[in-house]
């Protein structure tokens, strides 16, 4: 396998940063194309972090001057542009990674219900694959298009996937306590992620509204051939990078720790990415990489599960890569271990 | 009332430092003692924030001579050293608000499981009253010695006491998903509570084994009639100040986030340092005060409760204070709305 | 003396906050007004910390209501916007405290060439005081108008006063390298104050062209009567308060870090909020006081001097809240120790 | 050229950390010794965040030991530590990059002077090549020993250089205003690096008297064969990752922001890691990189030059990888674009 032209198109956020960092250094990547509606010039103006790195300059292609100079797109739009574009690239020819959630659920009435758009593009909708390779590595090579996984539902799954096939927690009452960087939250002006609001502060939002909980929950309901039911919790935590999920499960019987780790390791034992690990992990730990840390505790009756990634790589932009090196052949840690 | 002459014991930390600022600032509260172990020397060598504000200096003082010069001790000794104190300064003399863990749980056993000590002074501990004006104010005034309550406890007591009373949950299975900032680890050098292993990371810690556990599950039993179960999780917070409890309990019967919300405000409507507020609050808005802020919410079928407090103050110096304008005769607001 | 009736103009910023905080404590002031051009409602709406504590509603109300209502007005709107109410407010009877930058310059024209606007009320831009007690503290009693200081200005000006009215240093070539958390930046959803921006981040801004440049080399020309040029450099701290100033000056004589050290003590033996230490002051140790801790050194001939303050009270409400206990002839303090 | 085996002596601090992950992707490097005199283990149950990377267990390996497995071995030990041991590393034949200070300076008087300790092997202090590869690339290829540069240091003679060298500022009166986050300070607990003292906290440190003073001096001084003199004042910032430098220079003769920009950008034309930029550096652009980014205004007849990098890899780890490199023959920058 040779090298493969690719395209960032939505180029500004932080998740197409890290996606940029991480093209860069791919061995066989190279980037050609990377778009903005807002911008143009080098990609070090808006991100000074690459001066130097790259002579590619932001600009307004369409879907068919992309493909003229790309094989594969990373689409970084956010959604509902994402649906709108995402066709239009198929259709030229060329593959595409989506890293908005627009292509993750498989109802288009339950991506009206959570995003307050109709879905345009419903019967793709339906039949793409989830691009989460833990679970789906054997779906990826053959698609045009996958829906990359969301951070929080990364984290979740990963975490809980193992234990419901297991048939080891109740489908039912899962409490997800999750934790997230700033980051998380995006590169546009708001008065939420203003640093003096944000720091030395702590708080939850999106309590029982999260857009995540269906993501998490349709996926898990696949894994287990059981309807999953999850609270998910989201906090903003005053740190750049990583999310933490702290997970409460009940025991389907009586189990051990020892128990819930042995079938985490057997899961995970040939996973490039996910460490089963014996420590409370720290998001510090895996900040800046492509792993997920998992450890599991059973403490009166209940299992606890603590997951642990960087939202913008294992959480987005690395998955990404993951995806892209599945969907060309390559293999799947070309440019991720670092 | 006139003025009390107050020392305090184990002048050096974190949560002293809060109580002295406190006192300097308090109508009614000279301060004449400071003692420290290893200090001496102004107060404001340890704690330059109180340069210029204080003569008083480290001492060695014993307990009589604590008790010729002060009316009243805070005693901020780690726990065991503050057991051999104690009675010392109640002999001499002295009300004493102990902030540490030494008499707060009644059961000798239960204390030596979980501090791996053997309490020194039985008798006391079984009769102490739990410090937390909430629940305990009509016992607090003619008390010489009063228990102040751990930080975490009292987020988490302050949350769930008023549905317990009023039945509304169910006494088994809470989840207290508890976040804290640094400071509450104290001002011993530890590797783990270094800038470089705090910032930018987040993590889980003591899973299972926490001491506030049997201290939250002894108040809450008394307060419900019931024997309460909770499972406790705390987390690390790159902060400096505050304490997020996210509680997650069953409801013994369907309710609503506004029948939650109404016994909450009910209970609390006349305390002048609990807010029920609508939104979720943030530890941001209570820190440096002597605030805890609760919310509810009905999700899924389950009750959610996200009650912040600044961990120094009204987990620790504030409430002292509280305990001592009651002990005193004060008016149990003085010096702490700022 | 008895209470004053207080409006605050423009109380939804960082600044106005703290100044609600510092009114609602003040035992001579009420707090009868606030006013916003965009929010409604009660003043814990926008500021939750405040919650319970004032039944203050914010309202767009003109000058002539303002006075109504109130003795004296706190404006902390905008430049431009400030003079184009000022006037009125001054018309009405108000006795006023300026926060923003408008009244601060003295000339029309450098304020034209900084401020990019024609000033619109010239005659009083020239005569009024520049509200720092510790210079013109005889001055601001018989005021109605006040000009509070900026900052940085604050910051630099009370740790070179004293050396350049000792004839101590030199005039010309001082440096000053200033230090300032994000707060500063003010409540303006930006990118440049985003959480992920400023996190684990530091730069320099405005270099060469900073605002409070003019208005610190005006007020260290006077007070030296000769013309004081100075090299201002700030820079964005990843904090939420406080200011520190690394003075670099060259001495007019030898002199020793004793020498120097004597001047400041002298200087500001009896101020109430400018504490001369031994130790290399840390913002922390002003944080949320209305102190400014200043130390100096001599190293290789020549006076490093560093200063810290809380941007938000001491370089902003807090000495408001001094001047307009001066022009109430309260104490000065009244309000300002906690 | 094929693979070299390396060790890495003291291999538990930051810095080590850093070293062992570039070590642990470098194509060209095998990790084979890690030594600590406290540790044992894996290298994960001390850096977590290397789980699962490399079989490596930390050991008390004797010089003539490290010398069977590894080729070259980098010295993280402390200053003092490092002298004792690698004459004996270099007696065993390996090849040694030094990141202690130990052999930085060239006199053996200034070293007592500015660390108080006699120096043990002066002679080789004398002639140890400093291993700053943009001034010496031309000698390192030869060495066996070469002395890692300090992380100001660095920053500080990368902005100063080719200024000095090509006469266009005075070598005297130079104002090095420099800061750095924590993890400069290293990983042994001390109170001044606790979370709760450095977080929302700034302040100066080392006034006067800070280590990277001579070293600076003497590196600038064979630059420019003059006798260059530094007003070097280090800050301590809350933050992990980076350093700032902030230098104040005359010019020889008027110079503007583009002659002074033009002088850098021509000597750093052709290094792959020294970025002259336009905008205001921030260190968040090169954290987690071996970039040092720089830029220059000239402002009222000053130089002002603006320098960041991250201190743990340009300004420890990553040079010391370029040094490996070219001592070894490989290309300098062989594991360090990522």
């Amino acid at each position: 396998m040779g090298v493969m032209r690719v395209a960032v198109q939505g180029a500004t956020g932080y998740t197409a940063l890290e996606l940029l960092r991480i093209l860069l250094r791919h061995p066989q990547a190279e980037l050609t194309v990377a778009t903005s509606r807002s911008e143009t010039g080098l990609l070090s103006e808006v991100h000074p972090s690459l001066t130097g790195r790259s002579d590619v300059r932001m600009s307004q292609l369409s879907s068919e001057e992309i493909a003229e100079q790309a094989d594969v797109c990373f689409c970084c739009l956010p959604h509902v542009a994402s649906m709108e574009s995402i066709p239009h690239l198929l259709t030229a020819g060329l593959k595409v990674v989506d890293l908005s959630a627009d292509y993750r659920l498989r109802d288009p009435g339950v991506y009206e219900q959570w995003y307050g758009h109709v879905h345009t593009d419903p019967t793709r909708l339906g039949t793409t694959i989830y691009g989460l390779p833990e679970l789906y590595r054997e779906q990826i090579p053959s698609q045009q298009l996958v829906a990359n996984p969301g951070c929080y539902t990364s984290t979740s799954i990963l975490a809980l996937a193992p234990l419901l096939k297991a048939g080891m927690i109740e489908p039912k009452g899962i409490i997800i306590d999750a934790k997230s960087g700033v980051s998380g939250a995006g590169r546009t002006p708001k008065l939420g992620t203003l640093y003096s609001e944000c720091n030395e502060s702590l708080s939850a939002y999106g309590v029982g509204n999260h857009r995540h909980t269906p993501e998490i929950e349709q996926v898990l309901s696949d894994v287990s051939n059981s309807k999953v039911e999850v609270l998910f919790t989201p906090h903003l935590i005053p740190m750049d990078r990583g999310i933490l999920a702290t997970i409460y499960a009940t025991p389907t019987h009586p189990v051990t720790t020892a128990d819930v780790t042995s079938v985490l390791r057997e899961h995970y034992a040939r996973e490039p990415f996910v460490r089963v690990v014996e420590h409370l992990p720290r998001t510090k730990d895996v900040a800046h990489t492509n792993y997920c840390d998992i450890t599991a505790r059973v403490v009166r009756g209940r299992i606890l599960i603590f997951a642990v990634l960087d939202n913008l790589i294992k959480g987005a932009a690395g998955v990404a890569v993951q995806n892209f090196n599945l969907m060309c052949g390559f293999d799947e840690s070309t440019g991720l271990v670092v």
